[in-house]
């Protein structure tokens, strides 16, 4: 297992950690101030400085990306069915634009949650066939585009509204549906908040291999959690033994980044420099 | 699959979905009145009023229990395994006193939270096997006392402080281990708040089989979820399919009582008789 002690080397940053504090080409400048190689931006915060500048910004600053975020939200009535691809392929076509391993897949929960408009429903099988049919279909754009396409499972408190995948497991499925042939065109995203709790987890990681694992998010499970969406937790301040994670993450092969997405009021609260500052540290302490 | 839109026969309240209206034999009293014929009541509720006060109003309102809520609590430090032992163990006294079907089990988290005082630790895994060797002690007494544990996996987002057996896979791997012979000593309690979202929830409820079904709760996932304790659905407002999941429990051939057990602060804050008169209401229509 690699000893992120003495430096922070395999530190990445989710551009979503700081949000609030700044745009995206701020965050890149104040990355690479704090000597951070590697982000992770977000879809919104690229296009709100253009994608032309922030693929300009990551050149000049010499950043690498550890993924783009996201692509998904598969599950839509008919109607909507176009949307879903092109909104899909334009991600996918971003990721390439700007460098990215993979482009994290966020998979959408009901229709009604995944694509507004969309009738309500309660048929999580449904919307998992959707998922899998979407995943398909992307797939042979984004062999053609050269970008691989991470399924990242989300925590089942997020079934309903935002990923009907929720394990390790069930992602691997479908990659081995999708992709049998093991081409990394397709794997999983891993990030600790969502699958901590999984008792498969160890197992599903050595499945995984080297050969499907995109991407290793890190944060922490606070107790007690305030908000399922905004209060997640900085590395060592919450229940996960984070470390034991990643040395089984490490222990089929990865050598990527360490990521840190952190949605928190409180931490979108403090100054862009401090929570950095708190990410490098914790990097090195916590992970 | 029972007609439940006639009558409120197999309806049953657990009396938390209304413990800020009344006492416990309030509650009781209440239940009679809508002709509700099953109830579950929480040990502190019955504290609070004495265990032989609530024995006797069971009898003298013709009530019957669906289970009793809870047991549990397992992973401690070594200086509290007599307490954990000790305060079980007078739970299953007090669940054949009352008459229960079940006794339900909350497992536990991280023994920080399962029994508070002992040292904190982020190791889930002890914790597991902690719930495995208490469950393993208090079978026996339970045996000795005929009364059936049911273990209750909570939702994933409790694995941390409530309740670290999280699937129903999981609750029905120790039930394998423990009663390998399928005695009738132990099964498990299906909230569908906790497991809807499980992919496995249809094979789980076949491997559980009638044998290992001891309990059937009911209430609804809220999109949003507020919090993560005090804001489940009543039936029919959120996103869960309960009459498809009814419908593979009733497959197997469970039929027993269907238990609305709702923490919400928006029901405790209404009349008792009224959110009675709701349980009634959707367990005809959305049940």
């Amino acid at each position: 297992m690699r000893d992120f002690s003495g430096d922070h080397r395999w530190l990445s940053i989710n551009t979503a950690t700081v949000r609030k504090q700044g745009d995206l080409l701020q965050i890149f400048d104040a990355c690479a101030r704090h000597g951070i190689r590697a982000v992770s931006p977000w879809r919104d915060q690229v296009a709100a400085v253009g994608l032309d500048r922030a693929v300009r910004s990551v050149k000049e600053l010499g950043l690498e990306l550890s993924g783009y975020c996201r692509g998904g939200m598969f599950p839509a009535d008919p109607d909507r069915r176009a949307e879903v691809r092109d909104d899909n392929r334009r991600a996918v076509d971003e990721a390439v634009a700007l460098g990215a391993p993979c482009l994290v897949l966020v998979v959408g929960g009901l229709p009604q949650f995944s694509r507004p408009g969309s009738p309500p429903s309660k048929d999580i099988a449904l919307a998992r066939a959707q998922v899998e049919d979407g995943i398909a279909e992307l797939l042979e754009h984004a062999r053609g585009a050269g970008m691989p396409l991470a399924i990242e499972p989300l925590h089942p408190m997020y079934a309903a509204d935002r990923a009907c995948v929720n394990t390790m497991g069930h992602a691997l499925d479908l990659c081995d549906r999708l992709d049998p042939e093991g081409t990394g065109a397709l794997g999983v995203a891993l990030d600790v908040y969502h699958v901590w709790w999984d008792p498969e987890l160890e197992a599903q990681i050595r499945r995984a291999g080297r050969n499907r694992l995109c991407a290793f998010h890190v944060c922490d499970w606070l107790v007690p959690t305030a908000d399922l969406l905004e209060d997640r937790g900085m590395m060592g301040d919450g229940m996960i033994d984070i470390p034991m994670i990643r040395g089984w993450v490490e222990a089929v092969g990865f050598k990527g980044y360490s990521e840190v997405e952190i949605f928190s009021r409180q931490w979108w609260a403090r100054p862009l420099d401090e929570v950095l500052s708190v990410c490098v540290e914790r990097h090195r302490s916590s992970v």
